[in-house]
């Protein structure tokens, strides 16, 4: 992904909310990357303290934070993101300390930030932003609508209706705003795209480990898939050709996806071994979770080479959201990573 | 659920794995509560740690854990559940800490356990059991199955099959094995049902918070679902009447329902006043969620009254998954209440 951003002069920004990790964040560092994207206030928080200086919280601005924000605006270059003019009000009138803000455009997802096609209230936004001591840095999008495409090709015209807009944007408003940064964001869009023409920024995430979403899409194969949950067998069930594990909704959430024969399926199953794991067994799947049960369905010759107290691998569904529930991973020399644990504190939220 | 356990005759053993909080759990002792059922060794270790020492592991005994359980054993009268005979043979190898072993009974939810009809394998694992130091104290089943029920009725009718085939099990196995107990769980059974007739003990969950999933199947009303996720409001899409809160997958995981006009929804929307929050707004929910934004469709005239960094209240669809995803809870006093952290660390599990 870095030798793509270079290849198309692009400022890489990746995203580092999949792996919410400090020790794989230094490996991108050795890579020289220097700036990163983060979707909280405590994540930037989290990798403000391991080392890094340049972080965009591409969230829209979550006000009663503001206060925190403002502390860690005094440390680092912090880049907010605003969906409306109302946000920047808040900003100016709380944040003491210079922060740049991106203006969040929907080009099509339709979940937030202000319709591309709305010149006069993104032309009120910067206006506000101006107000203020702040800097307009740019225009964010995360054509989320990517991860709903039917193939590639669908993939690659939202990625090109999507900069089309944004482009437009830009062109509009460079008159009165220098240095516009055009920053796109989704995996699908980034690891097929090879247009990208008026973008000045990647903040692609999941990439970093793929997941099943991510191979149904075509974006990644089965053995680019770089993260899978270690779930002991507990129980087995003969008669079902089910497996129970310790594996449920506490560590995958529940996302899940459809396969080709049209089963509902929350992960694969995979053999671990001790340097790596095979391909997903054929025939198997996590069709089913509880808080903390599993149940696997697989094929009677797999089935029977699985005991009670095995070790199987799951690939998930959606490796942000996996990640995220656990407080660590494990490499294949036993070494543990530890990661950022989502500290939801509602007292210091609200 | 108190009252009704001492009406019944029952042992009252509640889960803890809804609001997995010490401070709650005091609350119980305060009643006289004294036995309590947990979902996982970790969460056994925390409520151990905060003075609780009569504890049940209702899930499928974790082999790799062991030498933890082994540690717990040795300080509280701790009762695992096995699921099968290969489970009990580890359990007799590896614990020195004599402990209690139930049997999961799968009496019709078919997620894990012996049929309630294999009595030859429930004998094998019984006598398995004795071989040892161990204690076998009983039969236990989770009738989830419920949760898939249409109406009451069909609530009702589950929990009177899943109690008779435990009761014939019981008398089977009662000429051989003394004070046998049948632990049921399922809190929409312990709720609605008023015929425990050969049932000693009852540990459901939820019914401490509630939600939406128990509103739906007749459980409970709004009024009595006691926790709700209080979310600041990020954007607004006055197009769409949809307002972006900041409230996700990682802090709903992605329970969803289908209300009555089949809108799969994934939470409904309440307003929080200062010492309590209301009824859930008409035609308002949770329609989507990613990561950390969530979706809200509601009606013009409440959407207006919404502004930008408000904060509002959502009903979770399923409490124990959301609040499993929080670190602590906000009273109205202002009061934060820890809980239980999951500590999903690799190194220790594996």
């Amino acid at each position: 992904m870095l030798l793509k951003a270079k290849k198309h002069n692009l400022q890489f920004r990746p995203h580092f909310k999949t792996h919410q990790s400090a020790e794989i964040g230094r490996w991108f560092m050795d890579y020289g990357v220097s700036k990163i994207t983060v979707s909280s206030v405590e994540m930037a928080e989290y990798f403000s303290d391991k080392g890094w200086e340049n972080i965009t919280i591409a969230f829209p601005v979550n006000i009663p934070e503001l206060d925190k924000i403002d502390i860690l605006a005094k440390k680092i270059k912090l880049n907010l993101l605003v969906a409306n003019y109302e946000s920047v009000k808040f900003i100016n009138n709380v944040l003491t300390n210079k922060v740049s803000i991106f203006i969040k455009i929907d080009t099509g997802y339709h979940r937030s930030g202000i319709s591309a096609d709305d010149f006069k209230q993104i032309g009120q936004t910067i206006k506000e932003i101006k107000k203020g001591k702040h800097l307009f840095c740019g225009f964010l999008t995360h054509s989320g609508n990517t991860y709903d495409a039917k193939n590639t090709r669908e993939i690659l015209k939202i990625h090109s209706d999507s900069k089309e807009k944004l482009v437009l944007l830009k062109k509009h408003f460079e008159k009165k705003s220098k240095n516009i940064i055009v920053s796109i964001g989704d995996t699908p869009s980034c690891t097929l795209a090879e247009n990208f023409n008026g973008v000045n920024e990647i903040r692609p995430g999941n990439f970093v480990f793929f997941d099943l979403m991510q191979e149904k899409l075509g974006v990644c194969s089965y053995e680019q898939i770089a993260v899978s949950m270690a779930c002991p067998v507990v129980d087995k069930q003969p008669e079902r050709n089910e497996i129970v594990i310790y594996g449920g909704a506490v560590h995958f959430s529940k996302e899940y996806i459809f396969d080709e024969k049209g089963n509902k399926i929350f992960g694969r199953v995979v053999k671990l071994n001790s340097e790596s794991w095979s391909n997903p067994l054929n025939n198997a799947y996590l069709k089913s979770m509880s808080q903390e049960h599993g149940i696997i369905k697989l094929e009677k010759e797999d089935f029977d080479k699985i005991k009670i107290a095995s070790i199987i691998g799951i690939l998930p569904v959606h490796s942000c959201l996996s990640s995220n529930n656990m407080n660590s991973y494990l490499d294949f020399e036993g070494t543990g990573i530890s990661k950022f644990n989502y500290p939801q504190n509602l007292r210091e939220v609200l």
